[in-house]
């Protein structure tokens, strides 16, 4: 049991997850990726783990695509097990700036929290995941079992080459079980163990107007292409219900099973705390209880993640706005699949008379879910009991990773665990990371791999 | 005749103009207002013209309205006819910079055109109205009737206190005849005199999701402000034909006189050059020849002049945002009152259920029409021709201005005529004045002062 030490190296703990945080890492703006990539390499190697970071072409000339670091440590005692831990060095952008109570890159620690984009997703966690396996070794000489690093710079905008990495890498990376990037920890300070993860369909829809911005007194005789994706938006989706009104847009989707729904039952959903935490009245169509649990597990979404056109700025512009844009995020559940997604709400665009607006596909991601009767299950909940009191079985993330493709090319099951509180503003102004979790989580994840190797 | 001396100074009229784009003056933004109030004050004392900067108090003191330009020639020869010209110093935002081929305030000359944010709106309107009377008085060492200036600092973001300096300083201001801002010139060089303006209601509409942006895969719970605002969006108009479905939008338009209507049908519209200046395959609701002039003339609109919401960035970001604003212009027509609107507006927010979109009122002014039968209404048409070859006269302008407060306050007829080429781009990236315009409008500027004082 590596505790004590953890105990005692929690200010190196968040030292090096502030070196992580005050390298922006932005992957949507391609910034400090490499930078970000190589200062991972250098904390893994400190820890003990071999480290090396990999391009995706065989010289890492084409810099295009941001480099993984690969880690490992082979183990003495057992080296036919193998443990591979999935992360990532990139991070949301820090916009809106503004509403930042610090610089979003600052690390600045405060009580019980660490500040800044990064802190939680997925610094932090990656940091929990490193520590335990230093300690491991400082205690033992020696790893339980084989232990696997892969950390990428695309997370956050769709894991984009992921499956390539996986493919060109497969027999390094070969494992026998994964644990996920990150986990959740409810507002009880119980961790939730999720099994599964929702898919994605990022994409652009534009429209286009006059040839440049036109003076809006020509709004007589110009069509505005705000207007235009107003109305097309409109025919995509039931604003009472939230469900998506493009034809055959659940044709995949199956009902929950048995298993799934008992599950659901016991997970804890605490409405009104949901609720005041965003400052909310109601919820979606309403949901309260177990819907709204069974819909943030297997409910697809259509969110409009940003809308622009036409003059932002303070005061009054009378511009009829050359071009309207809105990016969306469809969220998937297991049996849709992305390209066949796309594919209809182009149809359904074009059958509404807007085959005018312009379909920019970002990226595409299916879902998946790791079974519940899976031997690895058991022993996460346990290792997640022993340091936390208590633990919640989750069916699936609401959110979104690249976890079908682990599943497909290295065939192990794949566990989310980790020490992200629930409302740790993740993707959002002022993220932070509890420093009581990130020591619990280091706990854990020691145990785990304790548990896997046996 | 002073079109010998303007031939002579037109390097002196671009080198003021230069001076005037160069000095940002944008009132949506507050920037440079007094600073380019001096320089035209200085520009007209230069000319022969005595100018003040007036403020709204008396003292100057409240720096929070812009000031006005006061200028005044008394005519020895005819001290009792007083012509009255109206231009603005402010000009609208620069945005978007990016599409600008060189700095949006450079005043650089290129053949026949002179570029930069306010070279036609207004500043190169106003430099007309200057050189002409600096060269009537150099020509015979006065003015044939008394000229007086007004040139305000919120033209582009409404005229919100010109009524105010129109009453605090009406006694200054008396005149016999207004003299437009600005005037267009057609694709064949015909200067369009036109007898009114439409008003407008510029309001911005918000809608407010969680209390800070959230990470989009709880749509499936949290409503998504940019989804209430289409929503709401859709209930405010017509995708078909554009009329606006707001109940009693149109109560008070009358339909257009057979006078008005005579007029209309002798305008010419080139709908094809239109349509290429655009690059636009149709026009609103299919409008063709007569109906595109009736439009222009005398059809209310709703227009989406800017929508923000979430992340506008490159790349993904899957954020669900906090707000959603869309800023709408709607211009309306002789009858309607501004405020009478914006209480129907917010009526039917309420009874199609979003009572919780906020309105914010930013500004109204209302619509007027000169009549076609006042005589100096002939007399600048007669100007005109003599210069141009040709004119064309029209019942209004399909944009707006503050035309009705000066009707109402000094009840003198206003006529808008000058240089402004009508695909000038004003309000929009590149916006040009064209140096044969500017030449041929200071002549007619001149004729008209003396037809006037006739």
């Amino acid at each position: 049991m590596i505790d004590s030490l953890v105990d005692a190296g929690m200010n190196d703990l968040i030292s090096d997850l502030q070196t992580l945080i005050r390298q922006p890492s932005v992957s949507a703006k391609k910034v400090g990726l490499t930078e970000c990539a190589n200062l991972v390499a250098e904390i893994m190697q400190k820890a003990g783990i071999s480290s090396e970071v990999l391009h995706l072409d065989n010289n890492g000339i084409d810099k295009s695509v941001p480099p993984i670091v690969y880690g490992e440590v082979r183990s003495k005692s057992n080296p036919n097990k193998t443990l591979l831990f999935y992360n990532h060095y990139d991070v949301q952008p820090e916009e809106p700036i503004e509403l930042w109570e610090n610089e979003p890159f600052s690390g600045i620690v405060k009580d019980n929290q660490v500040f800044g984009r990064g802190s939680a997703d997925d610094k932090g966690e990656l940091i929990t995941r490193i520590k335990a396996v230093q300690y491991l070794l400082k205690e033992t000489g020696d790893v339980p079992c084989n232990i696997k690093f892969i950390v990428e710079g695309e997370e956050e905008i769709g894991s984009l080459h992921v499956e390539q990495y996986l493919k060109k890498y497969e027999q390094k990376l070969a494992s026998d079980g994964v644990i996920w990037e990150f986990g959740y920890v409810d507002a009880k300070d119980r961790p939730i163990i999720s099994l599964g993860m929702k898919g994605l369909l990022y994409v652009e829809l534009i429209a286009t107007g006059p040839s440049r911005d036109a003076h809006s007194m020509f709004a007589v005789l110009i069509e505005n292409p705000a207007w235009r994706l107003v109305s097309a938006l409109k025919t995509m989706r039931d604003q009472k219900t939230g469900k998506i009104t493009i034809k055959d847009w659940y044709k995949e989707v199956k009902p929950f099973t048995k298993e799934e729904l008992e599950i659901i039952s016991r997970e804890p959903f605490d409405e009104r705390e949901f609720k005041n935490e965003y400052g909310l009245k109601r919820l979606v169509a309403g949901a309260k209880g177990k819907n709204a649990k069974k819909a943030l597990v297997g409910m697809p979404t259509c969110n409009i993640a940003g809308f622009d056109s036409g003059y932002i700025g303070e005061g009054a512009k009378t511009v009829l706005p050359a071009k309207a844009r809105v990016k969306i995020d469809f969220r998937l559940v297991p049996g849709m699949v992305p390209e066949k997604q796309l594919a209809r709400l182009k149809k359904h665009l074009k059958q509404h008379g807007f085959s005018d607006v312009e379909v920019n596909f970002i990226h595409g991601e299916a879902a998946v879910r790791t079974s519940i009767s899976e031997p690895f299950v058991k022993k996460v909940e346990e290792a997640a009991r022993e340091v936390f009191g208590s633990s919640i079985l989750s069916v699936s993330s609401a959110g979104t990773g690249p976890m079908y493709s682990f599943v497909k090319v290295l065939k192990a099951p794949c566990i989310s665990v980790g020490s992200t509180y629930m409302f740790a503003r993740i993707h959002s102004p002022n993220e932070f990371a509890r420093v009581d979790l990130l020591n619990k989580c280091t706990k854990c994840i020691g145990r785990i791999i304790e548990k896997f190797a046996a």
